[in-house]
């Protein structure tokens, strides 16, 4: 027992959010949690910052410890604080998240026993998730939502050459709606920053689509207009 | 005494950045603190988060016990947590920002004794503040410099006529440096967003300036170029 400073009963996580796209899907990472509250259940990558680290060090040992991940590079977006979000008193969780183009991944492997198991799931089929953890995957849904407005979002998750189909499986799976064919490629096609290259698709069967570029000099001479002085 | 559940010993508190522009000054506001630690040194507006608040109602009550201002939109920009920012021990701070338009202002008034004053401050010549907040507000100022390299908030900032000097001065003030006349002009004007008027600047004893308007339709034909499906 030791006596508590007014104020200081307060606890601090860390949620790390990761959106991963493997060409065809738009996944999220999730780890089965193996510790009271919310055992066994889903849950986005996070625990409580301990008292020797900052929290931006905090996010990379927790994803580390939970996924074997590690040196991904993490935005930190917003901190969660509502009252009663937590069971066990007052937790404000600070969530980070990261982009990645997934395939040939490093494996996943959680260091810590407070994990189960960690893995990439369709954000399309989620598992009812612990803690209010389904809001701050929204929060960062909608913050990826609005950057893929600005194009090159978009291309950073796709392979260096990629099909007009799968630009548009991006687009689909990041606003969840379905888009019109013919209208999504007369749109990002005006936008004068796909390269159409010689090559076409290998390993189909039928029809082989034309591959592209993202021309990412030219996006920036179209849309990077900034005042720079 | 109270028996303390692991890691529940830190406290959250909030930290509000506030810019404002009078027209000549980008000023930021902030507090004589009339506690300890860091009594009578100058702050941002800032206090711990309470039992049974959000961190966004705690945001939103703290300005208006400090500084006696309400209804002011404030965005969060970060958490800091940083492991040795606070002498009373862990304490995560989370950060919101707001850029005012001066002029007209409601007077500031403390209505907590926590607060010597509350006062309007050139960020040019700044006192030594308390705690990390140099560092605070510093990470807000890449905010607003980042912000205003795409234009519009400037525009925020100045009245609804404007002269191009007081443009370049917004600029200079958030820059943090002087710039060229002939050239931020040249640049500015390339943009045309800026509307002439056929008025000219009252008041002023010698070659009255030509008045400018920010013309916002422009802009979100030339610059708000999104993918919208």
């Amino acid at each position: 027992m030791t006596e508590i400073t007014p104020g200081f009963d307060f606890a601090v996580s860390i949620d790390c959010v990761l959106f991963g796209f493997d060409g065809t899907e738009l996944k999220i990472l999730l780890i089965e949690r193996n510790e009271e509250p919310f055992k066994d259940w889903w849950a986005l990558p996070g625990n409580l910052v301990d008292h020797d680290e900052s929290v931006d060090q905090s996010a990379q040992r927790i994803l580390k410890e939970l996924t074997g991940l590690s040196d991904i590079y993490m935005e930190q977006y917003y901190a969660f604080g509502d009252v009663n979000r937590h069971p066990q008193g007052r937790v404000i969780s600070v969530a980070y998240y990261a982009m990645l183009r997934l395939g040939g991944d490093k494996p996943l492997k959680p260091l810590s026993s407070y994990a189960k198991k960690a893995q990439w799931v369709n954000v399309a089929s989620l598992p009812k998730l612990a803690f209010d953890h389904q809001n701050i995957l929204n929060k960062g849904l909608e913050k990826i939502k609005r950057r893929i407005k600005h194009l090159p979002l978009a291309f950073e998750l796709l392979p260096e050459k990629f099909t007009l189909t799968q630009v548009q499986s991006v687009y689909e799976l990041i606003l969840g709606k379905k888009l019109d064919k013919r209208n999504f490629r007369k749109k990002i096609l005006s936008f004068k920053v796909l390269k159409e290259l010689e090559e076409k698709q290998r390993g189909v069967s039928f029809r082989a689509a034309t591959l592209y570029k993202f021309d990412k000099r030219k996006y920036n001479k179209l849309f990077g207009k900034e005042i720079s002085f």
